[in-house]
């Protein structure tokens, strides 16, 4: 019988390679090793918790660890795996009995991303935050309620809680002023959650627009909307530094001081791919993984998917790293499968995302950066326009704003955002799927979208959006 | 100077197509007959004009004949054309001044459809009702609306409206019980409006499901939600006649006599056509005016395009006859630019849809029915599911349901429908682009499609349904 199917990291990736294979090979051993103790969580409902619109963390898990020992896997938390030995197929695991080797047959590093700290040192003094995990989660809850209305069996999760820090920040006195340094993703969500708490919001972005990833013009739709439900919004504004001792005071911008007694920082995250220093297993600059289209390292029967490691991009071909979860999901089960003797491609990734801003819905997915464009090889064009979401007469409409890019010598659509109040993100995935088909602009601007009253005008705001990019190339 | 562009029918595929050419060639003279008093006006708004949603007539005006004038277009209204002679090149135009010929450069044939009447003759007696065009929604609503309250210039629609007949139902007493007789487009969308004024409504589908274009599971849930919401449906149970000599008392299922003291027949349209009969210009079976890519019939110059025209289908590449908005006001603009010297494909249809049904949205896109998609030479394979329209733990998801079908052999993706409460209708969009790129059920589950936990789980009900399907072909 051959060794097992060892997995690194007990989360989205991690655990859909484990099931996948599982379900297809139930005769395999498949032992998976997490460091910490919470298993197949949503990242991206933790804003949710923390916004109280979740009630518990245990509502967050996809997989309780009794779901997962169901499934025959293997399952080891409080095991973090330091080192891989790609010759002798062993990885080395640290266990509170001491450190252990495990020999595989296969591996799979799913070891994550976690949060950069830039030069913030969040873990440094109280108060400052990254949104990274469930006990960030649970710590940002935990002072955000009020000491009295506070009881740490409210926060769910069970005995995976680090129930010791909940409580120190639950004895804590709530915020009054955030500073949220950062207006990607976790940055707007988390503006949303903290002013639901009733807190003066001030949001720090580095470049000139919120959401740089969407392009100016949704981003400003988005800062403009934030600004009017009273969130300040400082673009073009690094954050040099967080201020204060034991617990935050502020956060500096030069040479200028801004109180703030609670700090959210969310400036990207980086590839937890330390475990392979010295095997020789090729990374990037950044570190992620390299891997191919089976999501094979350069090392025999040595796998990595999710957010430590790199995919290919829909648009251009060329490997791109975008940490994201339905790849993460889809490269998983991929290596699963794999893995259980049916080689299967991990797919590539568009970098489709969406993101709920207070009442706006915005979504983004391929290329829309003309820098980002012309290093792939392109030519970019785009265009921007704003329509309605429904009918004119219909009741309930919203100006809907959608940025296309294509390139002008083939015609070939690269990239999209939107950005609406009405069932905007959604309309994303008609660009995305455009970008899986190769389409062109004139090709998507002939689709056949639907067309009814109370969902869209007869022309869909991404038709119109196609119509003018058409006229520009 | 060439003879005018003479257009016959002010709706969307005609006007589309003159103020694409007077933009495109601001010279040439554009003539438009509209044989009654309306142009440009969303038909598919008239369902929520009857329920109240859209308050006047006024506010389904695209463009008032003011606007039409402004675009330098000569629109004659109350001006039918009855003949074509496709050898002198002139239409034959009734006016009340009589009879009168017209010469054009170029023709364009946009008379559109009307409703089917069946065998119910539903103008011969008060009551019965089909639902197109503004004259039977005013009179519709002026008949639910109490003679205490009702007002005719309340409707709106200035001295475009046959204030007459509105009047005269606006004097009688509102409906208890009504019958609608077809669960298509038209029967679900009225059933709402007339359920929102408090009538006890009986829907009566020939077929086995309401919306059978949808496909089973679709029209089912669709059927449960109007039951659930008090609305009684009848499938399997055709009408055989609508009873009442000056006013309608019921309809005649069989042997059955089922009182009701309204009837709204909603059987499908015909195409407007008449006008060609003894031209030799090619129509099909049906008498729709058969078209090539670019709109042109058999005669040289002649053009038609919208609801009384041929397509061509985006799935089997076969002419088709999709009567919906989009197609026209596509297909009109594309008539226009031909016109004006620079040749322009009318673009394919898809016969993507989207209906509001109460509380839940529903779309379809290409072909699901298996008989259809064996006629045109496929294998088909259909899978249906249901998933969370949202990740679980966020609120206000909903259980959405997806019908895809593919073709065995290849594994192309011919079709597909959805239905929910959250986002469902607008989804089908990521359907229909798939049908546009030609997209294989595998590379539809490959799509990176976004993922927020407000909007989307981390697979969308369209990839589950991809997923799916794909284990089965």
């Amino acid at each position: 019988m051959s060794d097992p199917f060892v997995v690194v990291g007990g989360d989205a990736a991690g655990l859909s390679a484990a099931s996948k294979l599982r379900r297809e090979d139930p005769d395999r051993e498949v032992i998976v090793f997490e460091k910490g103790q919470w298993v197949s969580f949503a990242h991206c409902g933790t804003p949710y918790f923390v916004k109280g619109e979740v009630e518990s963390l245990t509502d967050l898990l996809s997989l309780t660890p009794e779901d997962v020992a169901e499934r025959g896997i293997d399952l080891r938390r409080g095991r973090e795996v330091v080192a891989v030995d790609p010759d002798a197929r062993v990885v080395t695991v640290e266990t509170p009995e001491g450190t252990r080797e495990q020999p595989y047959g296969d591996l799979l590093v799913a070891t994550g991303a976690r949060a950069a700290q830039g030069p913030f040192g969040t873990m440094d003094r109280d108060g400052a935050f990254t949104l990274h995990g469930m006990d960030s989660a649970a710590a940002i809850r935990a002072l955000l309620t009020p000491p009295a209305e506070f009881a740490v069996e409210d926060l769910g999760g069970d005995d995976y809680l680090d129930a010791e820090r909940a409580a120190r920040y639950g004895a804590m006195e709530p915020p009054e002023r955030v500073a949220v340094v950062g207006g990607g993703y976790v940055g707007v969500e988390m503006a949303e959650a903290l002013d639901a708490w009733g807190l003066d919001v001030e949001v720090f972005q580095r470049s000139g627009t919120v959401l740089p990833g969407f392009g100016a013009a949704i981003g400003e739709r988005v800062e403009d909307h934030l600004k009017a439900e009273g969130v300040e919004v400082h673009c073009d504004t690094p954050v040099d530094a967080l201020l204060g001792e034991d617990r935050v005071t502020g956060v500096r911008v030069g040479e200028n001081r801004i109180p703030a007694d609670m700090a959210l920082v969310g400036v990207g995250v980086r590839p937890n791919t330390e475990l392979l220093n010295g095997t020789g297993i090729d990374r990037d600059d950044r570190g992620t993984v390299v891997v191919d289209r089976y999501g094979r390292t350069s090392a025999p029967d040595v796998y990595a998917a999710g957010d430590c490691a790199t995919a290919f991009h829909a648009v251009t071909g060329q490997r791109a790293w975008v940490p994201l979860g339905l790849t993460a999901n889809r490269a998983g089960r991929a290596v699963g499968t794999t893995v259980a003797g049916e080689p299967t491609p991990v797919g590539t990734t568009a970098g489709t995302a969406a993101v709920k801003a207070m009442a706006l819905e915005a979504g983004r997915t391929g290329i829309i950066d003309h820098e980002a464009a012309r290093e792939a090889g392109y030519d970019p064009v785009s265009e921007t326009i704003t329509a309605g979401s429904r009918s004119g007469y219909y009741p309930g409409g919203s100006e809907t704003t959608v940025t296309l890019t294509a390139d002008r010598g083939t015609g070939r659509l690269l990239g999209g955002a939107i950005v609406g109040r009405d069932r905007a993100a959604i309309r994303i995935d008609t660009v995305a799927t455009a970008l899986e088909g190769g389409l062109t602009v004139a090709e998507l601007e002939r689709s056949d979208l639907a067309y009814a009253p109370p969902f869209s005008p007869v022309w869909d705001p991404v038709l119109v959006a196609a119509k003018v990019l058409g006229g520009s190339l």
